[in-house]
């Protein structure tokens, strides 16, 4: 497999690492900085130090742009102009709503690993990076379901779980995942550094628990401003959300209300644990979902949107049409019996014919 | 060393732990729950199982009471009842405005080490729960000199750095480093917790910056209602505060201020750097003060807490009043040619005469 990176950070890095280990792949690199790309090449991330964009993605079958949000549209376009038809390309960026404003492309699916650390550079990259990580997609109603089921593999084989997503939804997904947490920890941090108590400084007398809360913070602002901004209009919606639970809690306190600070912090706990243990089913074996489908647009996105909004991790998939009178079928692997029965249930409901079966292993 | 425990949990048997382990202490302990009791023994924290409270405090030295910040005044004034003469009682809670209201003692003096853990609990007390924390004292200007020595260097032998503060200042400070932060992480997974993005949940979406984010959320309602409504008007200063900075970033994502959102992640990568590096100076030799003072109550409170503020660690003491005439002598060891000179700067700055020698170790 012939794999081109744009961008060999961090992530780009990590993509080239893990697809080498897992799939033996044959690894063009190229970056603008040119720390970066000779980082990643003593980071053996790339095979093919390539002289040029162009040259990186000549003959790749898949082409990674791992770049800065601020440069994501413009490198997109540059890549799928020098890419040959057989290339799929996709991107890793943190933010997805530029894409409804980019000229849409057959050969390009949106992508987004929830991976990263506070390190960057290319000598922090590891090939596990990915391992259980979701790594959202955004299928499109133009997007051909061979290279969707191409890059959907892909990431799966790297270790992550790809969830389908429409690209708003995923800005309005992150707001609230990641980009009001980098706010909250970097409003902390100069809230706190910014006080003096009758002469003492409050943050030289920070304990673990702030500690913790601003990991994140002061995070990279080459990387941040532009996530900031331009996700600028999900990110303002979390914060006014914010500023509206802040005051409620400050009604509370001012009253006196023991009551609500105890099921405030009680439904803090409930969150906590829903959020560590996570939302994906037991694995188990793969059932095969055959799904009637009529000739038209969009089915792909919408059923692989469907199921990624429940979490159903999809193992695999094949796309047929059969004729435009007759549409198709959409076959699906998924794991688990409870799982694939849950996947059925959903498409059902909205109005497809489903026909489930446990995959026979012998 | 006789040590008496009056609360069992993980601060207060941590503290038998380290005692022992330090001072070889004898340790009595009594908690109103007997399953913290019997635990605090299985796990070696206390040597005797009191019967009652005036039982664990009626031969202590020490007197710790490790009760939660509701039951605090009620135990401590049972503590000072119960103890004899030569009973110093000090106490290990979140908050210290309620000492203000107390009926004041030469005997007590507040007290609150910045250790803890998720975990609760005498199963979880760790002797070395304390090393390198910074310790709250809060002498007061009917604090007497022995028994604030004794103290200090009680939090000193079990590996914490005793810092003096104002009971007021601790509360506004612990509002800011503890509490705030603890609110943002209820608030946080309760945002999170509650939004629909298109059928996604985002809580399930979760990347590490959030699962850091929020470790102290959800923690104990049994202690943290008590906290957040003894400590309301400095979290509601702290939190009407944040407001006012969420409102400010607001402002600059509608204006698309770049500027803005860099110096603000800028800054907050300062102060992430500066909470890291922390405000202690290198140790070295000790050197000694000799500070005249004048004979008027709240010198002792003065001096620590002014040294505190700018956290100037203090390795010994000794306060000697000569007559009401002439005032008597403050000696301080303070460890390091550079941390002593600022310590003299600071109190020559208000209008003590001091006197800076290294001690002498041949």
């Amino acid at each position: 497999m012939k794999l081109a990176l744009v961008g060999t950070g961090l992530i780009g890095s990590s993509v080239g690492l893990a697809a080498k280990h897992a799939l033996g792949a044959e690894v063009s690199g190229w970056d603008p900085d040119p720390a970066a790309l000779a980082g990643a090449a003593e980071r053996g991330a790339i095979d093919r130090d390539a002289g040029s964009l162009a040259d990186a993605v000549a003959d790749a079958e898949l082409a990674v742009v791992a770049a800065p949000v601020a440069q994501l549209p413009a490198q997109v376009v540059e890549v799928l102009r020098h890419s040959g038809d057989g290339c799929t390309v996709t991107d890793v960026g943190s933010t997805k709503g530029w894409i409804a404003g980019a000229e849409p492309s057959v050969r390009f699916v949106g992508g987004h690993p929830l991976a990263g650390s506070e390190a960057h550079g290319p000598a922090h990259a590891r090939a596990e990076l990915f391992e259980g990580a979701t790594w959202f997609l955004t299928p499109s109603p133009t997007t051909d379901a061979d290279r969707y089921r191409a890059l959907h593999g892909f990431v799966s084989a790297l270790g992550a779980i790809p969830v389908a997503v429409d690209p708003q939804a995923h800005d309005r997904i992150l707001a609230l995942t990641s980009h009001l947490p980098h706010a909250l920890a970097n409003l902390l941090l100069n809230q706190v550094g910014a006080n003096r108590v009758e002469g003492h400084e409050p943050l030289a007398a920070a304990g673990g628990g702030l500690r913790d809360m601003t990991r994140i913070g002061g995070a990279n602002p080459r990387i941040w401003v532009d996530i900031f901004l331009d996700n600028a209009d999900s990110v303002r919606d979390a914060l006014a959300e914010h500023r509206r639970r802040v005051e409620q809690l400050e009604a509370a306190l001012d009253a006196g209300d023991a009551g609500f600070v105890a099921r405030w912090i009680g439904e803090a706990g409930q969150n906590r644990r829903r959020l560590l243990t996570g939302a994906y089913g037991e694995a188990g074996q793969i059932h095969r979902l055959l799904v009637r489908i009529p000739d038209r647009p969009g089915v792909l996105s919408a059923i692989t949107q469907a199921l990624g909004a429940e979490r159903i991790n999809i193992e695999d998939f094949e796309l047929r049409h059969d004729s435009p009178e007759r549409g198709g079928a959409f076959t699906l692997m998924i794991a688990g019996e409870e799982q694939a029965q849950r996947a059925a249930d959903l498409l059902e409901s909205q109005g497809y014919a489903v026909d489930v079966s446990p995959l026979d292993e012998s």
